[in-house]
Parts: structure tokens; sequence; C-alpha cells
């Protein structure tokens, strides 16, 4: 075993080129049988084995900074920098993450798990390096589908003005996480399909050659032509565009191509994309054959590929979302739907192929998707937006500026809302209540259980404004489903279990926890309120005055953000009606980076569980009696 | 006068066309005259004059969807389609707003004010035209500056792909509001400069009939030729790599040239890209030769172009910023500064003077600017990211996820904090403490006066992680500014003004605000502490817990919004430690859009003056004594 020797990448370069098939080959098989037993990132990996160990044989990690795009691509480099014996833990609590991590080696100078900010990460370093006098070598890697967010093409258009010395391998593996759209990668579609393309290159220089070059107009145009061969040569003409030399497109998997494309990128003076083309899931067959289903997996059998079943349980709430747009869709022609590369993700294939022409991936491009949805909107369509509550940051502004401000009937179907498990930090959704309650005209839900999606999302659709459901990613409760939809009153909560002791005002995933705590709190004779709150926003003024009338503390939970957040809200509407006295508790996720693990390790670690909540309105109820 | 004659663009069409040079010249002097009392946009206006003419003379509005990026540009627009008279009102309080609106207008079917969205908007307005089956044209103006905005690079690749009829005009006035940077800009001005290009293609054309088009090899190679003279004669690769049809580029003021572009792009299918080259401030030599002072003016003589003097007072905030960087880099050489075209609305222009190699103007392109700031961060350079706060809401994820999330000691100089007056709605910065106040790691401040501001920029560059200084676009106090830099502890308020019967706690331009308060509480016999707060992140718990221990009654202030604020920062605190009983009123902006005016009418309009401030205090004492 080579791979057993490699603990670093001085140790790699130990190696001959001859040894490097060799190795490559392991890792591939290190990567299938490894994650077959912790589940991972297997596709991206499987693709970018060779490319990885030809940038740790070629380059000087860390002084050479290699960003890696989006992250979840890192485990070879991950491998060979010393981190190997490490993953039997990864995604796991404590244990590996899935993303580069500075705090767990020196070669990881840059952390993602967002796409697109590779490039503006490197435009710093190679700036940097400038103004400092050194001399590495800045590398960022990223895919084609990342290539096309926004901010990527914000940072070509500056690295290319500026000529620094920094090189982008464009990773092209023809999708990102659902197949790529988007005219870009047309192009980059038909610069990989030109199999004449070194031929042609020499046919027309020949052909130049045979010109005439006396006579001044044609020996002008001659120039011209030999100053345009670039275009003419159907190759790299949008990089070469905005001002960098292109080379490729080359193998991935081929290391000798990959090697040379690799040293002449390093020679190269000013900015440099290399167009590597590789195949997600190469080397293993049933990767190969449907890389997006192992784009992210779980545990699987090696042989067959086939995964381990999941116990069958409640559907979980993205899925009960696709079926149930299908069905409004059905009923209300003006409903379309966008998604910005995550219709897989956001379970929009029912909705695609039953409507393919309401239904719209934009590819990488969350700011587009929500401005293009205020567009829809504006000429009485009922767009629905379906993103992850981590990517809409991305849209911020425009759900501001565009939407909010414009008071537009769009839908926010804002997925993995609250924690998201094993993709950790980068990807927690615990932010969008406190970024987005700042908005006039917006209402804001988060539903009980799987029945309530339904009916809130029955409730968004026939808004006449801009209106956010978010929900988890997880299974719902299992609960039965309503034939009917029904229209949920705008701001209304509902009262699920009756008590005088104290109330627990909990959103969305932490009513049934807040049920559960307040059983346990019966043991104790503490008799709990509990209400589904439903709305962060606008809130329910007359459940809250009624509390205050019967002078009933208050304990609020929510999975997201104290600081700004839905128990926020509701000290900020005490605070207005001068309702001293009134005793209110805010839980949530408090103010720390939260890492990753299961979502039910998370939600413990911020005490988000009954116990832990039990124990917090035990304190409460008695600090009252207390202090009374 | 054919001006007085036309109330809408029916009457516009009524005109010959022989007529509409001389309607172009009486629009441009009633601009001129008319922004010469109101003050405006008129650089940008000037230069659109015959484009929005031919526009509205070709083209069926409001049938056919007209969208005015960024949209400062649209008072030719206002002028004919009816808003003519309401000019002397323009972006004052209650008056003719200076982007378009809404419910101003029929005309005005998008509402703009920060750049690049329009692409996005006009996508969706032409996808939602073709599922109703309707079949009027969509219409975007944008400018070269806006066009570098990532969301833009987006929909273009969006609209290429789908092939949808749809007209963009690209509005090349060689810069945004600082001269443009990027390489695709460059791309555009070796398309502006080649004088030759007709010349050139026809030479090419001839050239490609003399070669022998017999012989398999060689007639091939002339059908790729052929084939690739769109890359030949330099025109539109960019655009055209897309997938749009490219026109242009065309003098955008002569008429004729134009009409005759604009017809031909109204009978082009798919998306088609008209290149207008216009010049800004055209027609007016003060703004033809000076067009980044003339973007936006105040009022002015006419005849000389000169402004009306204003009274000489105390510096602006951001005029201390950029004074104060260039002291702070000539101390420190870690410090660069970093703005996405915003170099001398942030007051740049000396630093930039004094440090070319530290100084990056990245173009309208926030995301970029933000996580460029993140990558110069990492290898030990201090940042400083001078960005108006409306626009960082377009970086909030890279605020999050690259800097926040990293740790990364970036500085975010946030200006045109709280009101910005003309400007109105979409520009206002009072969103950034809620959207930010998320972010574990992040320090977030405001200084009470200009002097104050120097420190905390002193303060943030020393600093070892993320930290943002709020600031107003206003004129400070004209207190004496200390010579040496003093470093003010993270986290610690000061207390201005001593009182026990309730303590207000102001952020930044409302401490001033607070202190006035004061003295006419004083008067009524209310003795009121006044406490500044410094920052809004994080909280001087010390202090806090001192008024709860006094039990005095407090008020915050801050010029930002209610919902998730300082204030509601200051009701998690206290509810976290459960002072009940703590007697807390929140004062900033409600939950609605303000709109342009003047900041003082602003402020008036919601409150934050020390008579309204005073008085909500009064009453929160008064309603102390009665409850007690």
């Amino acid at each position: 075993m080579l791979l057993e020797q490699i603990n670093s990448p001085d140790q790699l370069k130990r190696l001959s080129v001859e040894e490097l098939p060799k190795l490559a080959e392991e890792i591939r098989q290190f990567l299938i049988e490894s994650l077959s037993k912790t589940g991972g990132h297997l596709a991206s990996n499987l693709g970018v084995v060779e490319l990885t160990i030809a940038l740790h044989y070629l380059f000087d990690s860390p002084r050479d900074k290699m960003l890696w795009d989006v992250g979840h691509q890192a485990y070879v480099h991950k491998i060979l920098t010393g981190r190997r014996e490490m993953f039997p833990t990864l995604r796991q609590y404590k244990g590996l993450c899935g993303f580069p991590k500075m705090r767990e080696s020196e070669h990881d100078v840059w952390e993602t798990g967002h796409s697109s900010t590779s490039l503006s990460g490197a435009m710093g370093m190679a700036t940097a390096r400038d103004i400092k006098g050194d001399d590495n070598k800045v590398i960022a890697i990223i895919g084609d589908g990342a290539l096309t967010g926004g901010m990527a093409l914000e940072a070509l258009n500056h690295i290319g003005e500026t000529k620094k010395d920094l090189i982008v391998i464009l990773n092209d593996n023809e999708m990102s996480i659902s197949p790529n759209v988007g005219a870009l990668h047309n192009h980059l579609g038909r610069l990989r399909t030109n199999k004449s393309y070194n031929k042609m290159k020499e046919e027309v220089e020949q052909l130049l050659m045979k010109i005439p070059t006396v006579g001044a107009p044609f020996a002008k145009t001659v120039e011209r032509i030999k100053d345009s061969l670039k275009y003419l040569v159907v190759s790299g003409v949008f990089f070469e565009t905005l001002g960098f030399t292109y080379l490729g497109p080359v193998d991935g998997h081929k290391l000798d191509e990959l090697m040379e494309s690799l040293r002449l990128a390093g020679k190269t003076k000013g900015p440099v994309l290399v167009h590597v083309v590789t195949k997600k899931g190469y080397g293993y067959k049933p990767a190969e054959n449907d890389s997006v289903v192992y784009h992210g997996v779980g545990t699987y059998k090696i042989e067959s590929g086939a995964f381990q079943k999941k116990a069958s349980g409640a559907p979980a709430y993205p899925a009960v979302f696709g079926n149930t747009l299908v069905r409004l869709a059905e009923q209300d022609q003006r409903i379309v739907a966008v998604t910005p590369a995550m219709l897989t993700g956001s379970k929009l294939e029912k909705f695609q192929a039953t409507f393919p022409d309401r239904c719209f991936d934009v590819g990488i491009a969350e700011q587009h998707a929500v401005t293009f949805a205020a567009g829809l909107a504006t000429q009485g369509l009922k767009p629905v937006l379906a993103i992850y509550s981590t990517f809409l940051q991305r849209g911020y502004d425009q759900v501001v500026h565009d939407v909010c401000r414009q008071n537009l009937p769009v839908v926010f179907a804002i997925d993995r809302a609250g924690f998201v498990g094993e993709d950790g930090e980068t990807h927690q959704g615990i932010y969008d209540i406190s970024f987005m309650r700042n908005q006039p005209n917006l209402v804001i839900m988060m539903p009980k259980d799987e029945n309530e999606l339904q009916h809130m999302l029955y409730t968004a659709v026939k808004h006449e404004g801009p209106i956010a459901v978010r929900y988890s990613k997880e299974a719902g409760l299992g609960v039965a489903m309503d034939e009917e939809f029904k229209e949920i009153p705008i701001g209304k909560s509902e009262c699920l279990r009756d008590g005088n002791d104290v109330a627990i005002l909990a959103l969305g995933t932490m009513v049934p926890v807040a049920l559960a705590a307040s059983e346990r709190l019966a043991s104790l004779g503490i008799e709990a309120r509990v209400i589904n709150a439903r709305f962060a926003k606008p809130l329910d003024t007359e459940c809250l005055d009624e509390l205050a009338r019967e002078r009933i503390p208050v304990v609020t939970v929510e999975e997201a953000c104290i600081a700004g957040g839905f128990g926020s809200a509701v000290l900020e509407y005490y605070a207005e009606q001068e309702q001293v006295g009134m005793r209110v508790k805010v839980l949530g996720v408090p103010d720390y980076y939260v890492e990753h693990g299961s979502i039910a390790e998370q939600r413990a670690e911020v005490g988000l569980t009954p116990e832990a909540i039990a124990e917090e309105v035990r304190q409460h109820v008695a600090q009252k009696i207390q202090k009374a």
C-alpha cells in the first residue's frame, strides 16, 4: 500500500511519477470503502483524485495556497494532508469536518461550504502576496456549476483586469449538484465536444501561412486574423475575453496530461485558467451512472452501491413541500416554481415532470433567482422560490429591495431551516428569521408538522404579498394529511395544551419538543400551556395580550438564532406595550457557530430538547415564585 | 415648445421623426434648469435623452415593459409619462421620487435603486408573458457599470440559455459612478474604440472570398472561419458567447441610428443586446467635463455649473473616515482599502492617491468585495471595506460565511448608516444592525461624533476579528479632533450625563439627539442619564446590570429598524438575565418603508427628534409612576 506511507504532501512528492496512478487507485478504493460506512460526498471526490494528487505533487502547500470551492470535494486533499485515519469520524459530531477547516490542518487555508467564494478569496490572497513581496502560488479549484454564481463572475472580472498571477482550475464535470444549466455551461459544452480542437487550430494556421502577406490591406488583415486566432479556435473565448490565459481542455483522469497543463499553468504569468474535464464518481460504476444520487450519500453496500434502507417513517418536509406544490399548481395555473440549482434537494422533480414549462432551475444564482421571482410576480404569476435557508443569505438584498419593498407576492419556501446536521456550521439555517423579520410586508411562518406545512403553502399562494414558509429537512411527525387544504389566518397561533403556570410559545419544529417538555413539566406539577406560534411575523398579538393579562410567564422556543429571532420579536412587542413585569424567556440557538453532527446532537448541544427545555421552564417558573 | 404638448407616450408618438431632435433639446434644457433648483441625478439623465425618446417613440409602454436599472436615469422617462410638472418637488419630502415608483405611474413597472436588478426582473416578466401567451416586449436598460454586478451576470447567463425574446439596452457611458473597472469594461472599450469595425469586417469577407473553396480540408476550414466571423470581428463576442444577438455599437445621441437599431432589436427573435454608447452629461459642458461630480448634484448655477455653496460646517462623517484612514495607513502598512465602485462617495480619493497599491475599487461587485477582503485578511493584511449600509445587503452571505464564520479581521466601514435622505426607501441604511447582529465574532460600533469615529476606526484596525463601524452620511458635530488616536475598549459605553429618573441608551447619531432630549426633560423636572452606547454588539453588560440594580427605566434610541436592532439586543439581555420588571422602551425606525425627503424630515416622521424622544421618555417615566 502506497497510501499508508502518505501523511503529508512531502511524503507524496517522494513517490515517482510512475507510482501515482497506483496511489490514485488506492485513494479511490479508500474513499469507496470508507464512505460506504460513514456516508459523505462520494461522487465529487472520486472525480478529483488525480487532480488533487497532481496539485499536491507539483505545488508546495501550504506555502502555495489551495482554495477548494464549495469544499465538499476536499476529501482527497484531506487524505493527502495527514487526515486519512480520521475518516471513520467524517461529518460526525466532533469528528472530521466534511469541508476544509483551518483548525484541522495548516493545508486548509480557506474554509468553504457555500459555492463560488474561492475566486474572491484567491484574489485576496494573491493581492496580499504581491503587497508583501512573496512569490507563492494561489490556486482556486472551482466547479463549472459554482462558476455561474454571480460572485465568481464578479471575481473573474476583477482578476482578469488586474492580471494577477493566479491559477484557476475549472473542474468541469458537466454538473453542479443538479445537471447544470445556463449559457455559460453551453459554451463549455461546445469546448468539450470539439474533438478536432487542435486539428482545427493547425488547419487555420496552415491556411494563414498560404495567404500572401505582402500588400497592405491583406497584410493588415492577416495580422488581425492572427490576433483573433483565439476567437477562431473556439477555445476559451469567454475566459480570454476576460483576460485569462486559457489552457485545456485536459482529461482530468490522465495524470500525465494533467501534470503537463498544471506545470505550464505554474509558469504562466498573469491569471490562467486550466480547464480540467472530470467525471463525477469516476472509477465507481454506481456513482458514475448516477452522480446526482451519489453526490451526497448515506451508507451503502460497496458491491452493488445499494443504500442501506432507512427505516420507513414519516415523509420529510421537503417531500411534502414537493408533493403539495404539484397539487396546488394543478388548482392554480398562476403557480410557478423557481430553484437555484437545487431541483433534487428541494424535491421539485415531480413538479418539473408535471409542469415543465412552469419550473425554472436557474443554476447556482440565488440573487437572480429571487429577483427573477419578483419579475414573475409583477405579471400576476405566483412564483414559489424553493431555497435553502443558508443560501437565501445570498439573495438577501433581493429579498429586501426587489420583493418586500415592492410588496410582491413571492412565496419563499425556505428549506433546511433550523439545524442541518452533517453539513455543519456553513449550512445551518438559523439566521433567516433575524435577517428577514426587519422587512415590512413580509409574513414568516413555520409549521408544527407536515400537515400544517401543506396548509401553510396553500395559505402562502393565496396571500397577496411576500410570504415565507420555513421548514426543516427532517422527517415530519407522521401525522395524517388532511385531504382538503385549509387557509390559516395570517398571524394566528394555536393553543395545543392548556395550562396556567407557564406558556411555551413554540415555533415549527419546536412545537412537538415543547409538547414533550410539557409532559415532563406536568409530572413535576407544572401545567404548561403550549402554543403553536405558527408565525414569526406578524405576531399573534391577541394571544400575547391575553398572556399578559393573565400574567402567565412565557418561554419562547425556536430552532433559530436568539439574536433578533422570534423570541426577540415577542420581547419587542411587550416592550412596546409597556408590559413591564411580563416574564419572558427566549430559547433558541446561542451566539456561536454550531458545528457538524446529527440534528439531534446539535439540538442537544444548545438545549433544544424536551429535557433541557423542561428544565429551563421549571427554573423560569421557580424564579417567579422566588421573586414574587 | 414641443415639450409642453407631451404628457404621455401617445402624445410623443404624434410628433414627426424630424421633430424629435428639437424635443431632445427642450428636454435637456428642462433638466438643466429644473435640476439647478432641486438638485438630482443630472449627468446620467442628460446622457439618455435621445435613448428614452426613441424607446417611447418606438415601443408601446406600459404594454411593453421598460425596466430602468438603478433607476436614477429615469427622469426623461418620467417627463415623457406625464410627470414633468412634478419636477420642482423632485426627491423632496412627499414629492416626486428620484427612482421609478409604481404608485406614480402605470409606466413604472419595476422599481429600482440598487443596481443590476433589471435583467432578472425583465427575465421574470418575459417568462410570465410567454406563460400567459402575451406578446409584449420587455426592455431592460442597464449601464455598463451595473452589468458587472454578479446578479446581472447571473441573469445574462439565464437569459442567454433560454432564448427568451427580451431586449437589453446596454447604456455604455464608460463609467458607473466612479470610472469603471474590470475586464468586461476593457472588452467594451475595445469594441468602442474599434473605429474600423465595419471596414475590417469587409476586409475579412473579401479575404475569405479569395481563398480557394474546393478541396476538402480548405473548404471545411473556410466554413469554420465563416462560422467564426463573429469572433473575428471583435464584436459582441462576450454577449454572443452567452447566446445574445449583439447589435451596435450605436451612437446614443444620434436619434436616427438609435431608432434603426431599436427597430431591428424589436424584430429580432430571442435575446438581443443593443450596445448604445452615450456620454454622461451630454449637452451640458460642466457635466460633460466632470460627470463624476455631476452624477448626483445639489443646486447649481446654470451658466457656470457652479454649485451653490454649502454653509461651511463640520466635516461629514465620510470625509473624516477618508482622512483618518490615510493617517492610520501611514502608521500601519497592513491596512488596505476596498470599495465596490464608491471610491468618491466613500471619500477614498486621498487614500487612493496616497497608497495607489493598497486601494482596490472592484466595481459594482459587493459580494466579491466582501470575500476579496476576507482573502486579504487571511494573509495578515488589515482590509477596510468601505461600503454603504444598503449595499452591504448584497454581500450579506459573504459577511456571514466568509468573514465572520472564519473570524477574519475585516473592518466594515459602513457608510450611509441610518437615514439617507433624498435617495429614499431603496437606500435607507437601517437594516445592518439586525442582519449583522446574529453573527458570532462580530463587533458593531457607531460613533457619537466625528472625533469618536476616528478613535473607532483606530480601534477597528487594532482588533483581531471582524468589526464594523457604521456612520452617517451627514456632517459631524463640529467637535475638536484629538491628535492622538485612542483605543476604545470593546463593549464599553460612556455615560455623558447623570440622572436617576431614566436612562437613555443612545447609539451613534442619536447621542446628540438624546442629549438635547435630556435638556427638555430637565426642564420638566426629569433627570435623564444619557449613555453613549457605542456598541450594538457586544453590549456593555456591566452598564446594563448597573441600571437593573438601580431599577432605572431605560429608553434605547437608534437610527435603525427596531426589529432585531440594538434595543432588541438590550431586551434579549435583560430577558436572559431574568430581569423581570426592568422597564425598557425601544425607539428606532418602525416597521414600514420611509420614503425620500431630508434626513431631518425622515427622523421627524419616525419620532427620532429631541422633542419626540423627550415626550416618549416622559410617558415612559410617567407610566412607571402610574403603575408603581
